[in-house]
């Protein structure tokens, strides 16, 4: 049977898997079930996972595989393992049996062996690590998140590009608008390569996404812009730093609503409100972070979250097919 | 009469100004008396501001100056006006007339003036922004905030030293346990500055602080190392990020707890709770930037903040002249 997007899974990676991969492609096919997909791991422990969760047979093929990327194995060691899951779900892409590859396992190992089988997009210099941020109004696109630590004004350049094609391939109806984040409003604040990559945003229109200029670490959630670019040191500080607030504030509000009796009755009282604000912030509902530059996109699922979280992975990977990422960044790169 | 530390006070600096800075002296004075502030400004405005204040008349001197810096001037062009409130009181403490420097005030054009009119600490090249960041046990000192975009190794090492000596200013009971902020764990994590400054760090003992390797944005607050080393870039946006999500999340937090009857009854109920939380949270409770590496340290109090917030940037300009930041730095830079 045809499905319009095939996905290869790495059903090995990350907690608890292949129990929250499958339970995942389960929760997926709930509300979409034109999607098929191609799930590399150990047999024996796949086929346990799949009695209990009921998958239609049209909509998934098992591949076996003897062996598993560890979480403690380095990138290079990994990358030598040419019959982990991980490597044949990479190797699944690449010979076009399908549309995309998630794995919830070893970042730098995905990212390692993704590079040494595919081929980056013409023009492209340096792949980029991209995840959803929320903000005010809806959600962010926050790229490099941590594949290069240094960057030049190109790099830049070409984050804004896939970082909006991105966000377009995500969120169809909005208009995409590109910040550079820095430390000061002024044109003079920064750095010589943000400065140089201003310049150059500035005065190269495309039709892909306005540029907005700079924006500072305090207006990343405001949504006045949802794309916004940096190097991948500064993002992934950026990135941690907010997920380490979160922690600390949610730590520090429930020890306060949980001090006495009358506290405890308030909360119990305002429990649905309190849960709305949890889900508004809750980071299953915007996991999937994409590796973007190379011919196909690589979509991480975050090791620690759940079969909900793992879901809405899938999620950004069908929708990086069905909307045309790849297709997207082709068309802007070479304007 | 004499008193332990002389301050100079530019008190037409930031929002409401002199009125917050004058409640702000007579704040502190209650509860620390030995404390003697030469204040510069316009004569008759702060003169309104002390008849709603009672200060006793052994606690100040009041130092006339036409000209005051504005919110737009630029750094250069603030510089040229020599007869500002800005410039006297900085001029002051070159001319050691009082020990140590604050102004709610232009940032940019109150560090220009200080380079001007100060020298650096013997040995140290660059000087660094440093300010308190909140962490699950105590405090943080986090630097560089901004001086500096781009920083080398040898600045790392001084900025360590220079944020270990505040740490103990302000908390003369605490061990200081100095991190790397970077994008890993692992030794080989991030870019070569941060490498070889973790080498010569590792290497180098001294008395003043233990060095803990490096620290990921996620772990900022978790009060495992409370003196944080980082470039102005980096820091900036990170303290910057911080604030922004905090913002997010308490606009979010309010939106929850106020939709419906029984939401608002039960946040009725919380509300001390939720009180002490604020208070927790509260950034009037360590306000006071400090710019560190000259001869005198310069307290920066934060533009928007209210008379409590000047207040307790006075409490850090005190603590540094007793503790004997200075001497601290002095102390260890050379070893």
């Amino acid at each position: 049977m045809l499905k319009s997007v095939i996905v290869a899974v790495d059903a090995m990676g990350g907690d608890n898997s292949p129990g929250k991969v499958i339970a995942g492609i389960s929760e997926y096919l709930k509300k979409n079930n034109n999607v098929f997909f191609r799930i590399f791991g150990i047999r024996s422990k796949i086929e346990n996972e799949l009695k209990k969760n009921s998958i239609n047979q049209d909509n998934f093929e098992l591949i076996h595989c003897d062996d598993v990327v560890n979480n403690n194995d380095s990138p290079l060691s990994a990358a030598k393992k040419k019959n982990t899951s991980m490597w044949q779900a990479i190797n699944d892409v690449k010979q076009k049996k399908s549309n995309v590859v998630v794995s919830a396992g070893n970042t730098g190992a995905l990212f390692v062996i993704s590079k040494l089988n595919m081929s980056m997009i013409e023009n492209i210099s340096k792949p980029a690590l991209a995840a959803q941020w929320p903000n005010k109004i809806d959600m962010n696109i926050v790229l490099d998140l941590g594949a290069n630590v240094e960057c030049d004004e190109k790099n830049f350049e070409d984050f804004a590009i896939m970082g909006s094609a991105l966000h377009k391939a995500l969120y169809p109806n909005d208009e995409s608008k590109v910040a550079l984040l820095n430390i000061g409003s002024e044109e003079i604040k920064g750095h010589e390569t943000i400065k140089k990559a201003y310049q150059s945003m500035e005065n190269k229109k495309n039709d892909l996404y306005d540029f907005c200029g700079y924006i500072e670490g305090n207006h990343i959630m405001d949504g006045d812009v949802n794309v916004i670019v940096t190097d991948g040191f500064t993002g992934n500080v950026a990135l941690k730093t907010a997920e380490g607030t979160a922690n600390f504030i949610s730590t520090e509000l429930k020890k306060a609503l949980s001090q006495g009796l009358i506290a405890k009755l308030s909360s119990i009282l305002n429990i649905s409100n309190l849960k709305k604000f949890k889900n508004r912030l809750d980071p299953r509902m915007y996991n999937g972070a994409i590796l973007l530059g190379l011919e196909t996109p690589v979509i991480k699922s975050h090791g620690s979250t759940d079969y909900i979280g793992f879901a809405n992975s899938l999620d950004v990977c069908v929708k990086t097919v069905e909307n045309k990422l790849i297709e997207k960044i082709k068309k802007n790169i070479n304007k």
